[in-house]
């Protein structure tokens, strides 16, 4: 049967992917129909229930600035959040938040259903349809057939997916959930390039069976409580709970030793590839055979449930061998295993594949988002999700894609890494895969994107609100801290001491003092009491945008110069990042380069100059004797930016 | 692999009967093990987001009284609460509730997950172990092995699933989850008496596209607030809403039968025999042609969502017609489908093939309980569930099986029902099931049941409490009311006029006065301004134990005579209700009886002689002359018995 209404966006799957497809095309104004097997599984944690973390909190962060889910929904969810590397610089840090499952589905879903220009369906997706080389819709398990002009492809580990526990295996999406055997087989007749990737998961624990006198407690930051959002708020945060730790010991590892012959790793059983970063026990243990302990976290998963989920003990390792392993360690000498650990292998799709939209090359109008591009982690998937439906509703719009810059966002970075260099494992964001990551720090996620999220549709009145009354107000005490000049006559000795740690000889302006390593803004707004103030900037002023605002203060006057320098790097660089490439180049034809890298070229086909710059073996000297060819051929745009962008690349 | 640990009880399942089971087993001291495919699924109300109803809602009781998780769990979740029937007589009247479905899966995997003696597992069982004739244990998915002395199997709808929607079908537990095809097989290899039965659901609304202003408002009971546990309290209850009626018209009838020739019903597709009395929306047009419209109810899924569920629509027609049908509904123009619906089929087996206890007579210690012994219905299933799980302990704790007899519990009437009759299509629970309906009413149910289940070990001390306070209230309240007399003189015309209706001409005990149809206990209290009340029958001494008190005491007045001549007839019939017969005795060499009979009796194998005088054709006479026999021929116990019971029969 046909569905008589047609859609613009069609979103396959439910997952943190689809979330926030579904929700950023329909924002920008598309009739949207996201399809998932089972509704109740919408926004389901299926691994560990957590959010965010180093390089993964600054892509919730950024999805949250353009007006996406996660971040909202793991404020309403989160039992414990913490700021990861707090004493290091602002680049690093990160937030991290253990969620409550129940809550954070239920966020979800009340996200999800309730979003104008959004439709909900539940049937498995069997097949695609596509008329030449253009997907025209979605046919369901049922035989119903949706009509889209643009499908979003979010299937997780579901397209043929394969559990694994020791060398037994069966078929299947996720523990309880029917795999997508259909729709795999389908793919595989479009000839997209495909392969097989693997994930794990450990045993969940009943916490009732564990001796947390045992282990040591890991609190949650609580003076203040972290938020995700930027327009979040504690208030909205449910009771806070600690996790616990544990670690594994000699004997742990000899369990887990004497199981190598029946892991499916080990034996060739998995054909996959697993996360280099984020690995199973018995991966650590070969890995690292000198090591004789490693941390398990013991994770509550809500506020209602006694299960706990042991980060760090991702498993596919036969049942008894997880059972004894986990009965090895402190605490859990009588820990009952409520769910055991698994691998599951799945179908992914070489994301070098897809356009720098996320559209598939061979089939207009399907772009792919989340695991299904090699990825591995909620947060990458939330902003592949975004992205993909961002890029579908513009391509309905009848719109240039959008992509961000490498210096824009950790999303820029995600998508350039996987449309140009591939995956050869489930891939992960860390900071140190930014170059520029110095700018792209969580606290200024909203400052880079916000606008670019409010002129695509993304960010809604309430969120521009917020964002601009922050803006304004950074950027006005920023003036007045540059104009406010402090004499040294007019500070007395003691309050020089208290506040700035020594004297001053000359006369500065409260944005110099700031600079200062160990000068806080609270301490500058408390000399002369109070005389530095501003009524503008106060907790009564701003509410909860008062520490953030104050934050971007002191951010932006310590780390300026680094800022600075970073920048003149990044503008030397961007002349001839967006130069996009003659579509019809055939780079074979460029003699002056190495025959190897023209073959590179050809094979890759980057779309900008950017790109190619960054294919492995492509050198700058290179890109200059491509830029050179391009300028004495006359291509469109290049004999000006040719000139900028060799002085650049020399 | 062998699990280490040994259980008493098995269950595999968590639907309403595996939790009831688990329950019931874990609280009677057993080593409870329940083995689920999806922990996230427990307690999932898979149809329709509503407990109880006329029959149903007596079950739910008795289940309750029994101290099971089904009323409380209700009385967590419940967001509308009504008393059918409240106009009739209290035999007939029921409570019913709408659940939230989110709050009541949390209320019942809270229940289970703090169980004592009962451990939660997610696997699907693929396997069960038999040594002989008895089972050892059950085999999941990934080959763990777990060893257990009984096993309680509650497969639902999930036994070879096949799910219909038109004349597409696909494999399938239940919309979203995977069958259980091994199991299937393995208990076919069992040579168990199975067969297919079907049932079906109908498509869920978005409530965002539907309008209300069309349809008509249901609210629920708000003063008082029904309570559906004895222990249970209004103050328990989230936020109570409304449900909303629609009615089908002649242009719905006429888009169902246009989808006649392609419903997998009516063309032969599907084998299984749905339930006669909760059709399909096209089962009701095809039988009932000459009837114009139906009422449809649009009952809320929960408090947090938009999801609606059209009670009354129920279909397995393809998408086109389901799409159809609803548009053609006043309210429902417009109305957008996120769920469509279907019909299952599944294995059952022939309840006729399990003794009284309900273990299979194949298998011992393998207890069957819900939807697999061919019924239909939450509470059916949780009833089952329960008297499962006690059998089961009470075989491990080597005790005869406890069975509640017809004239005891609505749960006695289905489990005699299911294994002397067998089913012919999804079996559920009406009054007219039970001919001692008079005293098996709702509000008794903790009168008629709790002592059984504090001596079985299911009823805790809070609730035995409870009940002992209600029961000593009444008691000593009834026995007040017989000895305190009103005298017409100390009576004012005024006064009996009001509370009476008439004038009284002699003395009158209070007791004799409740009896009169139109007097209440509080009319009675209020006489002369309270001179006839007593302080220990008062909100104020009693809480919430109040009203329960007074209707009893009511309702023990006004049907005292009913019921002393019910309980009259129950006697006679008592007597040789409960009689054992010899398990070797040949019927057929019983010369009195008709071959017919004879024949019949060796095909069913009664163990009572009340199962025996309820198989069709079976009549009193025939037991007589069976009674005779056994008399003749000196059988342990029939001597005397047979005199009794005879003169019963004649």
């Amino acid at each position: 049967m046909l569905y008589p209404q047609e859609f613009d966006v069609i979103v396959v799957g439910g997952g943190h992917a689809g979330t926030e497809a579904a929700v950023a095309a329909a924002r920008m104004g598309c009739r949207t129909l996201l399809l998932t097997h089972n509704i109740e599984t919408l926004g389901q944690m299926s691994c560990n229930p957590s959010i965010g973390g180093i390089g993964k909190g600054h892509l919730v962060k950024e999805v949250d600035a353009l007006g996406g889910a996660m971040a909202l929904a793991t404020d309403e969810a989160g039992i414990q959040f913490r700021i990861l590397n707090s004493s290091k610089g602002p680049a690093v840090r990160a937030t991290r938040a253990q969620a409550d499952r129940v809550l954070y589905k239920a966020a979800i879903r009340r996200r999800l259903e309730n979003q104008p220009n959004l439709m909900l369906f539940q049937q498995a997706v069997d097949d695609l349809t596509v008329e030449g080389d253009r997907v025209t819709g979605a046919v369901t398990q049922a035989g119903i057939r949706f009509r889209g002009r643009t499908v979003v492809l979010t299937a997780g580990t579901f397209l043929d997916g394969k559990i694994h526990v020791g060398l037994n295996n069966y078929s299947g999406g996720r523990a309880g959930d029917p795999p997508a055997v259909s729709l795999s087989a389908r793919l595989k007749e479009l000839k997209l390039p495909q392969g097989r990737l693997k994930t794990g998961t450990p045993p969940r624990l009943d916490g009732r069976t564990i001796d947390f006198s045992k282990c040591e407690e890991q609190p949650g930051d609580l003076d203040p409580v972290p938020v995700f959002s930027f327009v979040g708020d504690a208030a909205m945060h449910p009771g806070q709970v600690p996790c616990w730790i544990t670690h594994t010991n000699e004997r742990t590892h000899e369990i887990i030793r004497s199981g190598f012959d029946r892991s499916p790793m080990f034996t060739g059983k998995i054909e996959g590839v697993g996360p280099r970063y984020c690995p199973s026990v018995e991966d650590k243990i070969n890995r690292f055979a000198g090591k004789d302990s490693h941390q398990v976290f013991l994770e509550p998963e809500g506020l209602t449930t006694n299960e706990f989920y042991p980060n760090g003990i991702s498993t596919s390792l036969p049942f008894d061998i997880q059972y004894q392993l986990v009965r090895s360690m402190a605490g859990l000498e009588n820990a009952h295993i409520l769910r055991p650990g698994y691998a599951i292998e799945y179908d992914y799709f070489d994301p070098r594949g897809l356009r720098r939209s996320f559209e598939t090359r061979q089939v207009a109008g399907l772009f792919f988002a989340g695991q299904i591009n090699g990825t591995t982690g909620y947060e990458e998937a939330a902003a592949q999700g975004l992205f993909a439906g961002v890029n579908a509703a513009l391509q309905c719009r009848g719109e240039e894609a959008w992509v961000p810059a490498r210096d824009e966002a950790y999303l820029g970075v995600l998508v350039d890494d996987l449309i140009t260099k591939g995956v050869t494992e489930p891939y992960r964001m860390f900071t140190s895969r930014a170059e520029f990551r110095l700018q792209l720090r969580e606290d200024n996620a909203d400052i880079r994107l916000t606008e670019t999220g409010r002129r695509l549709g993304l960010v809604d009145d309430a969120r521009w609100d917020v964002f601009n009354r922050k803006r304004d107000a950074v950027s006005r005490e920023t003036q007045r801290l540059r104009s406010v000049w402090v004499n040294p006559r007019n500070l007395p000795a003691a309050e020089a001491q208290r506040v700035l740690g020594t004297s001053i000889e000359r006369e500065y302006n409260l944005a110099d003092l700031l600079r200062r390593p160990d000068v806080t803004y609270a301490g500058l707004m408390s000399l002369n009491g109070g005389a530095y103030a501003t009524a503008g900037v106060t907790p009564r002023a701003l509410g909860p945008l008062w520490a953030p605002v104050v934050e971007q203060i002191e951010i932006a006057a310590k780390y300026a110069g680094y800022i600075e320098r970073q920048k003149d790097e990044v503008e030397r660089a961007a002349a001839y990042e967006h130069l996009k490439l003659p579509p019809d180049l055939d780079f074979m034809q460029v003699e002056a380069l190495s025959i190897e890298v023209r073959q590179k070229l050809n094979q890759h086909r980057p779309e900008t100059l950017g790109l190619a710059s960054r294919i492995s073996g492509v050198t700058p000297a290179a890109i200059s004797l491509l830029l050179i060819h391009l300028k004495k051929n006359r291509f469109q745009g290049f004999a000006e930016a040719a000139n900028h962008g060799g002085k650049a690349a020399a």
